[in-house]
């Protein structure tokens, strides 16, 4: 990537919408050591406690694109898992007021690129929390040349796969993709989000006692 | 927690049966920078290929937990994650072999403890590696009194809810659950899984250049 950008470290980028809306709820009021909700019996919590939970589920982060007759894009996504190895399975949740729900489903085929450790900075620009065009983003030479789908040519692991199934949910979708082709590197780190900050995990955990 | 073990840090917790059949196909060829598979148009990736990608998506640990007329249970459960906020749902992908996934569907109330990073032999007993009951899992301290679903008092973050849909793919079911009460501890650290090894992740992010 040609550009070093120092970008403050944000919510939880599970979308462009969500990213920002998340932005703008961080909690504000004084820490205190846990907040536990549900005051009335079958009061749901609001939310804002219902997010600073989730903030703190740990998770990867992830860069979906897709390419085809509907267009190119990609995006920064968190909640991603794998489901079943038979055939094998993962899940994208994916807001579903996001432009590019759309284009996901209609072109059918996409790519999960796990980011590696170093990658912080593409995921605040496929967040949408940067200035950058999404044109411009597939400028930038980090792409595999050849790929049907844009393919990370750095990521830990991409997973190219075609979606199955999609299950509306609320704000969001949640996107079966069945795997087609995997490629996993070994020597990497992980990026992850939590606490709405990222974190580098390396491969090799450190002993614990 | 009463007891201290000295436990073999070993694969992926998502399941009883998956996380002993994920121990039984650790990687044993050289290890090299990347494997790339598909090898063929139209071939899927083999399970261990599959498996190993997989492996390298870092992930929260969590034990979900249930009560009620079909009985008292808990598992280790790594792939969790938020859908959306309105209403308040997450997900959890549960291995259908398993005998708990019955229990957990015919109870309808669950709850998923979050793990904090000091709960990894925790994470053990409740994927089944050890040889502790279920029932003697129940008898230690470590449960909040007067809870309808076991509560983990140190849990990181804990989600109780109810199972609204529950949806078959391939081995495993999605069981989506409506939050109705959260509480998040805003000391803790968090357990998370990553190349098959246990990781703690503190809750503020080291300064990265």
């Amino acid at each position: 990537m040609a550009r070093s950008l120092n970008l403050p470290v944000a919510a939880s980028p599970r979308s462009v919408a969500e990213f920002d809306s998340a932005r703008r709820t961080v909690v504000s009021a004084p820490e205190k050591e846990q907040a536990v909700t549900g005051r009335e019996p079958g009061q749901p919590p609001s939310q804002d406690e219902f997010r600073e939970a989730m903030a703190h589920l740990a998770a990867a982060v992830n860069i979906m694109t897709t390419d085809g007759p509907s267009g190119r894009c990609g995006v920064t996504v968190s909640a991603v898992c794998s489901v079943t190895d038979d055939p094998p399975t993962v899940l994208v949740c994916l807001n579903r007021k996001s432009a590019m729900h759309d284009v996901f489903k209609a072109n059918g085929r996409v790519c999960v690129n796990v980011l590696d450790g170093d990658q912080q900075e593409l995921a605040m620009h496929f967040a949408g929390v940067t200035n950058v065009s999404m044109a411009e983003r597939f400028t930038w030479d980090i792409w595999d040349p050849g790929q049907q789908v844009p393919v990370l040519r750095d990521a830990l692991v991409t997973v190219i796969g075609v979606v199955k199934d999609c299950k509306p949910m609320g704000s969001h979708s949640v996107l079966f993709v069945e795997i087609e082709q995997v490629r996993t590197r070994r020597d990497g780190r992980s990026l992850v989000h939590f606490n709405r900050s990222f974190h580098r995990l390396d491969s090799v955990a450190p002993t614990t006692g």
